[in-house]
């Protein structure tokens, strides 16, 4: 079992002006490699709180996983990346990098999102775009390679 | 209408020893996305030299979009990646990325670019090679993207 | 004549639990592009170690190019990416990124790799992963660009 957060953030989303379906798409998609949601919220666009969430989620909550949606584009709110940049050890530049370029065959967009991934401690920090289609689209490039990334970090296996 | 700055970095540019056909091509090809040249100069390989250009062109200008050319390879004195890292806010990295692994197709020679892009507060930076020839084949691979850029950032559209 | 250092970064490596053939595939395979091999050793996961290594083999042996193997995984002990980034004073993202993604191909797992790369002066350091294997995945995306590289970096030609 992968225990998994999910941080929505959204200033939209967190007013109530708009319906979080990214967030939801993420719950439903990880069932596939037996990740169960421990804890989902949405949070506005602000760099303070969007850390503090991912640093109570590693540190107290040990979870083994945390996708975040929103706040990865060029709009003067978007501060996803920095927050989480604050608060990861270890830079895992991979999966942030294979989203961006794969993506692009299907759309030229893919390559604005500024996305990073990375570690803290034993909790992997996944940025996933804002958009549904989007979280969809990268969730099927990257969740083959998420399970084996899980064995590792918990120390159970050695990278093959 | 999208107001470009091209800085072309060159120590040999700038001192008159090399014409520099890389920012001619980049002012002749930004046509096709509307975009018009307000400012076109050519710097040494000084990094405290471009940060300051593209500064200015950002805080006072308020240019939507800076292309710099050159000094972003292996020698020496390449030193346009550094010079720009200090002045930007927020990363976009898919631009470099994507030019960096969609020319790799044509030249190896393409990952040996140390290119970054980013955002300083509503101006998009970007780093192209020096060589026209790269600069036209890293054009082609980001222009798509760019306007739907530009919109965002202006805040006058969200991302799709 | 290229002149190569290896650096194997090991716990088991070092402490003689492990065989490394991912040194001993590295040091045959530069070969093909005239590399000599003047320095390979083997050092256990330990930051400062490794930092201590590439700054030596940087500034004193004036190697051109070291190749690290080991390290870049997600274990608690991977550490090669962070002692790398402490001593290079440019980056060279390219070749780390080509290597993920054209890794990507054949396997899920490659992007994984945390690799970065880099100049010290005029040495170029590579982080390859630990897997012979995927060693020798990887130097055959990347061992095209070198010898340009190594031409550039010692200013012997212009970038092209």
């Amino acid at each position: 079992m992968i225990k998994i957060g999910i941080l929505t953030c959204s200033d939209k989303g967190s007013n109530g002006e708009r319906v979080d379906t990214s967030g939801v798409a993420i719950k439903e998609i990880v069932k596939e490699i037996g990740g169960e949601v421990i804890k989902y919220e949405i949070v506005p666009d602000d760099k303070k709180n969007i850390s503090e969430k991912l640093t109570k989620w590693s540190d107290k909550l040990k979870l083994d996983l945390i996708f975040t949606t929103g706040g990865t584009g060029l709009s003067k709110r978007d501060i996803t990346p920095e927050a989480t940049e604050e608060v990861i050890d270890r830079k895992v530049p991979g999966f942030s990098e294979i989203m961006r370029l794969e993506g692009f065959k299907n759309t030229k967009h893919s390559i604005l999102s500024r996305g990073v991934s990375g570690l803290r401690k034993k909790t992997l920090i996944i940025n996933l775009p804002g958009s549904e289609k989007a979280v969809r689209e990268n969730l099927k490039i990257i969740l083959p390679s998420i399970p084996h990334a899980i064995e590792i970090i918990r120390g159970k296996t050695e990278h093959k």
